[in-house]
């Protein structure tokens, strides 16, 4: 069992730095495509043996030291009665949006086992396959309402934050209801056997320190505080927060991580005494190896060979990426942090 | 003569906060879209005294103490030989991208007296006039280029980046004229009249440091070099850059622009020794006025009433807010200052 991610997310020393990355399951993966021209996202996700099929291929390609089970952020929200269809080229559409008290107070509890029945037997699967960690995940709380408010994706999140500054008990009830949702959600893919959890805030940066102070740090220390009984490790992820990282360090999380648009150095003296993941651009692997291997190395370099590192890319692979470019990088980061363990 | 502006700019004590708002002039404005209705934008820009009174009419309205120069970020780049059109709820759109080495080779030097003779004529109608002080401006040379390459305004900038990537030394020389067309055009407008300027580099967020450091800065040091001669107060403003501000404010700036993605105390201990000017959410203008009380005082106490604090937004009027709040505001900001220099 490889558990370098597991060493490095409670700050163990490690053999060689883990690296995974977000997205690696996806359309860069030609052994992907193919599954798609016969079956969509929200099949792959019902489907146990399919889903465990696309949450390993990465490993088996790339070599990765995690598998991430394969899902959107909005798979769960059918569960509270949500209905959500994802869109090619638009990611998830709501249909009918989520604005008032009375939406909220019409949104069920939700039931893992009924409404997740698919995904959690896949996490059984993997943990019988796998010789790699499998991390779990959940949008975060802001994020999944900005869906659910904004009915897409939405690059201000103009409705949610009218919401918050004018109806903020509307906005706060909402916010609650996801972090139970969270909470139960999470908690049944670690009954099922993942062994990290990652919470992906992938909006958060459309908020200014004042807005998450009150109304989004509150919720995601409860929600941290819920999942700490569960006893494994914690990411806590948020898309251009460079300006909030010690709000959201202070949320939460054992491991925070960073996207692309900060200094990895300047970023971990704001974290302090908890791990790091991240940070190389994604759009650098669209380009020559040479480019490649020089952003790759300055990200070692500036994680100075600390213990608590995981390398990932800063945001989600992007689906023109040739997996021969993630392989490669892999090794890089493998033999990096080997030459630095024997200086 | 209101100088509260440039003393801020220069880091003197003040009677009071000086307060202006990016976009100010425009669609906010039931007086600017009445122009609106019977000329466009490009035609405002060419047409002195209808830019002066573009210009005036929120120094009227609102009693802030400065105007900034109505024109757009794309005003100069028909002087370099690219055509733009401004599509109402698109931006600007470029229909030949400059993409190749050809397509650098080919623009052409910019001569401010040919290309922006409206504009320049409308500064010297301007300072005769106004009773505040005139800022004018310029795109940064990134963010003009992202319009350049891409062909309008773009999420990610990806073309660009792969160009930076890919062909560095293409992509380089783009800037670099860029740099050229903006020392010049900005040149011009401190020749005749303009008393602050301000470089907007509104596409910056997307870059990472490593890419920052290696094609922007170099690019937006001798930019700001160019400017020291004139004598004026320059302004630095990146968008969605707060994990770049160590990297933007050692590029250049007597003030440094923040967003409201940051801590401006937090913010101001990076800067250092020049002013800020920010930051407020602009879609909080969209809320009731508690919650636009609450956070511009936020802002106030963040500055704590050292003198280098100019008030703004983190970002542009949003079409909208209502002109009564920003009125409001600022009489808010004025009077703060007032109490906190008794004090």
């Amino acid at each position: 069992m490889n558990d370098r991610l597991l060493r490095a997310c409670r700050r163990q020393p490690v053999d060689a730095t883990p690296v995974w990355f977000m997205r690696q399951a996806g359309r860069s993966l030609p052994e992907y495509r193919a599954i798609r021209e016969r079956a969509t996202l929200a099949d792959i996700v019902r489907d146990a043996a399919l889903c465990a099929e696309v949450t390993s291929q990465p490993v088996r390609r790339l070599g990765v030291d995690a598998a991430i089970l394969f899902a959107d952020i909005t798979t769960p929200l059918p569960g509270i009665g949500v209905d959500v269809e994802i869109v090619d080229g638009t990611g998830p559409v709501i249909a009918r949006p989520v604005r008032t008290a009375a939406d909220v107070a019409a949104l069920r509890g939700f039931d893992p086992e009924a409404s997740a029945a698919g995904l959690l037997e896949a996490v059984r699967l993997l943990r019988r396959e796998l010789d790699v960690p499998l991390i779990g995940f959940a949008g975060a709380p802001f994020t999944l309402a900005s869906y659910l408010v904004e009915g897409r994706g939405s690059r201000d999140a103009g409705a949610l934050k009218r919401l918050l500054h004018a109806e903020p008990e509307v906005a706060g009830s909402l916010l609650d209801a996801l972090v139970d949702m969270s909470v139960s959600y999470l908690r049944a893919q670690v009954q099922a056997g993942v062994q990290v959890v990652q919470l992906f805030d992938s909006w958060i940066g459309v908020l200014g320190p004042f807005d998450y102070a009150r109304h989004v740090a509150p919720r995601m220390r409860r929600l941290f505080e819920a999942l700490a009984p569960l006893g494994v490790p914690t990411v806590h992820f948020g898309t251009g927060g460079a300006g909030l990282l010690p709000l959201i360090t202070d949320a939460g999380g054992d491991v925070i991580g960073l996207d692309w648009r900060v200094d990895l150095r300047d970023a971990w003296q704001v974290v302090g005494d908890r791990a790091v993941q991240g940070n190389l651009d994604p759009s650098v692997l669209l380009g020559g190896w040479a480019e490649i291997e020089a952003q790759a190395r300055w990200v070692l370099e500036r994680a100075g060979g600390r213990p608590g590192h995981v390398f990932n890319l800063g945001h989600g692979v992007l689906p023109a990426t040739d997996p021969d470019r993630l392989r490669r990088l892999v090794d890089l980061v493998h033999e990096h942090a080997a030459v630095e363990a024997r200086a």
